[in-house]
């Protein structure tokens, strides 16, 4: 390696949309000095500029890829931060002609991970080297610590390991929230099913609101506090923090609380739905997170729910809520924090052995409770939930699920009557908890030694001859049913 | 086209496995001179065998692919039932270098509609017309009366049309179970979606069996019982009544039903899957198939859930069942009927939401209505129920889902108080409903004009400056909710 010249960056960053202009920011004010590019040149200078205000930052701005590629020293490693697909082609095309041997290219956007382990071969065939990195956190994230998930070379990951464990998060007693994820686009795989799990963590916190406004009649001030508290015990977390903010925003356009005014249309990008397809794929049962999906998708259906309200409302004399049920504030308050924390150690259940299904068929041999221990701090499903999955983890590295670790079954078994009661009164109420319920179902047929898929399987062959097992003698057996039922018949 | 020479089979068939030899038998037995082809030569010998036993049917068996192609008049007319994937694609070289411009290749295999589309155009830069006919119904249905998918060429298709109107299943007053689909793949993905609205069938009925089973205590004599009274009724269908012919049967290798001996593991194909990744592609909610490919899923786990069975029975002393409640056996019947039956409306608007979706995208062009009226008879999914779907579309071609058909929304208000009284059961009970709570809770969300989503909206701003719409003014909005909520805290 040669011996870094004070004239040239140690790293570069090309896309300068705000996650690119505050992990380039954040690499600076760490401390090394970074070159930045931008196809639109006014996002350079107004990131030099940022890098000025900021605290004269080490950072160097170049409207010319050429340029911006000499600027550093070699190996050569540059972090691209544009639109996951074409945009990444086209910008490994224009920065690649002006790398060499041994440099090293990383993506930290949230690009499908086919995408990438495509790409790290044909990099591999220029000599260069290729990292799929995910970067959870959003802006602030990006800015002050992210959650960093590299996953490819790991001759590349080295080359920045001191950069990444620097510009991370830092978790008291767990350290710099990055580690090597695996080989290929396993760094992008792990990002998608962090991003499915925060879809779900998000519709479960949205049930638990609806339960409470829409049956508990509480108050925007009184979910503030609700959330505040939560905030304070095994709920503690960025995700339930930034929604005790939100209840506690007036809004500045009228009367009452912004939160009543945005329209209840959740929009979504790729990978909630990435994370739903792998898991069919995988034959990874993932309901609650496709549940979150679902319930994106019908949110978008306004105009729909609107006149589907009124068929009902006019049909069957109905309305929005079914029957006005007296309950106990307190009681329903704990009830559905307990719900909530139930259906979330589902929720990272399926997310975990999503991942665990996914490292078997690619070699990738990830470690789970490493990934919860990254996951602690930067990203948006940071909580101390997942000090307790790291554990989890620790003590059997092979825990079949998380719901059989004996510290979450007895959180789950302490919890479960709340749970059911939560569920049932959404249901009598007319309130859609489908995050809840698909959880508890979940939980449910898991805990079962004995399901009624015998019948499942008995129709199968009953039509098919797809055979069937017993449960008494070994082997593959057919029966005619047709046959033995037309006789009987007769 | 040559005048029909006697000497000459009217079509071809290759792939004789149960399903193709019985469709082979199936069109002899209308009359049509068939010539058979199967790469294992015995098949080929079985075939003619049975051609001969079943009433000296026109069956003409060959054991070279050339022979097989040269004794078709033109233009040739081959249907290949084999295995999807590469088997399709080493038939179709096989045969196709035999064949002429003109000539034609339908694929009667569960395949995923894409490769149809790349093999119709393969085919037709040799000149040649390719069908995707999905044919559902099992191997009894393929010998005498199958529900019949074909997409495609539609010149193709006329050159058979009246060979598929005689073999497909006829039904009384809406004719036979076949139509034109429309271009392209959209035959298989038809029959795509009849396989994931059939897992849903399968998975309701499932859950009727374990309410009825666990919770009701009824035996499986009062199960036969049940399930032949239901099949008198709005349920009446295939699966149904197979289901009540399994309750009957005994086990030939032990005492008692052999229902109770089969493994509850349930096996599958791909089509559930695909159905399920194609909704989360298109945007659709479909809640209750997922669930029934989850249950699979689940199924198949069956050492985990032993495993987590005694987790649970031993850390918080239940079992099973949590709680033996008390019920009225015939109130109990009655509302799992409903349930039941309100759950089934759910799959099909579900399913029905997901052909249209792929219809736009692709420009199909597809009539919802003709196709509940082939799946009427033949197919799996067989029942009187689709007559109700078929009629809604008739009422009104551009209904946003069943759910809002005046017939289907007073149905479901009729059923709505026991689906919810079945869930709730089922829940305190420990017993899992996922399908059937998938659809109340898709059935809850769909119909409510105002959902949380507002809440996850205000999250995607806060943490992604996702911005959000308001309920009061047109435009896009973003709010610096961590800064307010900051200067809110000092």
């Amino acid at each position: 390696m040669a011996a870094p010249s004070s004239n040239l960056s140690r790293i570069g960053l090309a896309g300068l949309a705000v996650m690119g202009q505050n992990l380039a920011l954040n690499i600076a004010d760490k401390g090394f000095p970074i070159s930045v590019y931008n196809r639109t040149t006014s996002k350079v200078d107004e990131t030099v500029e940022r890098a000025k205000q900021e605290g004269n930052l080490p950072l160097v701005g170049f409207h010319d890829p050429e340029a911006f590629v000499h600027s550093l020293q070699k190996p050569r490693v540059i972090i691209m931060l544009v639109k996951a697909g074409a945009p990444v082609d086209q910008t490994i095309k224009t920065l690649s002609v002006y790398m060499e041997k041994g440099d090293c290219i990383i993506d930290g956007g949230n690009e499908w991970y086919e995408n990438t382990e495509r790409r790290e071969k044909s990099m591999a065939e220029l000599g260069l080297l290729y990292l799929g990195m995910g970067v959870s956190g959003g802006e602030e994230g990006a800015r002050h610590g992210p959650s960093l998930m590299p996953g490819g070379s790991f001759e590349a990951y080295n080359y920045i390991k001191d950069i990444l464990l620097k510009v991370a998060a830092q978790v008291p007693d767990s350290g710099p929230c990055v580690t090597y994820i695996g080989k290929g686009g396993s760094g992008n795989f792990v990002k998608m099913v962090h991003n499915g799990i925060e879809y779900g963590d998000m519709q479960l916190i949205a049930e638990a609101y609806d339960v409470l406004k829409s049956v508990g009649k509480l108050s925007n001030e009184e979910l503030h506090h609700v959330f505040s508290e939560w905030n304070k015990g095994e709920l503690l977390s960025f995700l339930i923090e930034i929604t005790a903010d939100i209840f506690g925003i007036k809004d500045d356009k009228g009367d009452g609380h912004l939160v009543d005014k945005v329209l209840d249309k959740t929009g979504m990008k790729g990978t909630g739905k990435w994370t739903v397809q792998q898991a069919a794929d995988l034959s990874v049962a993932a309901p609650t997170i496709a549940s979150s999906l679902d319930s994106r998708f019908l949110s978008g259906l306004k105009e729909e729910r609107v006149e589907a309200a009124k068929v009902f409302k006019s049909g069957g004399g109905f309305g929005d809520i079914l029957t006005n049920q007296t309950v106990d504030k307190e009681t329903l308050i704990d009830d559905v924090r307990k719900a909530l924390y139930a259906s979330k150690i589902c929720s990272y259940a399926q997310g975990m052995n999503l991942i665990r299904a996914k490292s078997i068929e690619k070699g990738w041999d990830l470690k789970l409770g490493e990934l919860a221990r990254i996951w602690k701090g930067g990203c948006i499903i940071r909580a101390v939930f997942l000090d307790r999955i790291k554990k989890a983890y620790d003590r059997n590295p092979n825990l079949a699920s998380l719901l059989v670790d004996p510290e979450f079954a007895k959180e789950i078994i302490e919890r479960q009557s709340a749970w059911r009661r939560v569920v049932c009164l959404a249901i009598n109420s007319g309130i859609s908890t489908p995050g809840m319920s698909a959880s508890l179902a979940y939980f449910d047929t898991y805990r079962r030694d004995r399901l009624p898929a015998n019948l499942v399987q008995a129709q199968r062959d009953y039509f098919g001859a797809h055979t069937y097992e017993r449960t008494d003698i070994p082997g593959s057996f057919h029966t005619e049913w047709f046959k033995i039922a037309q006789q009987s018949k007769i």
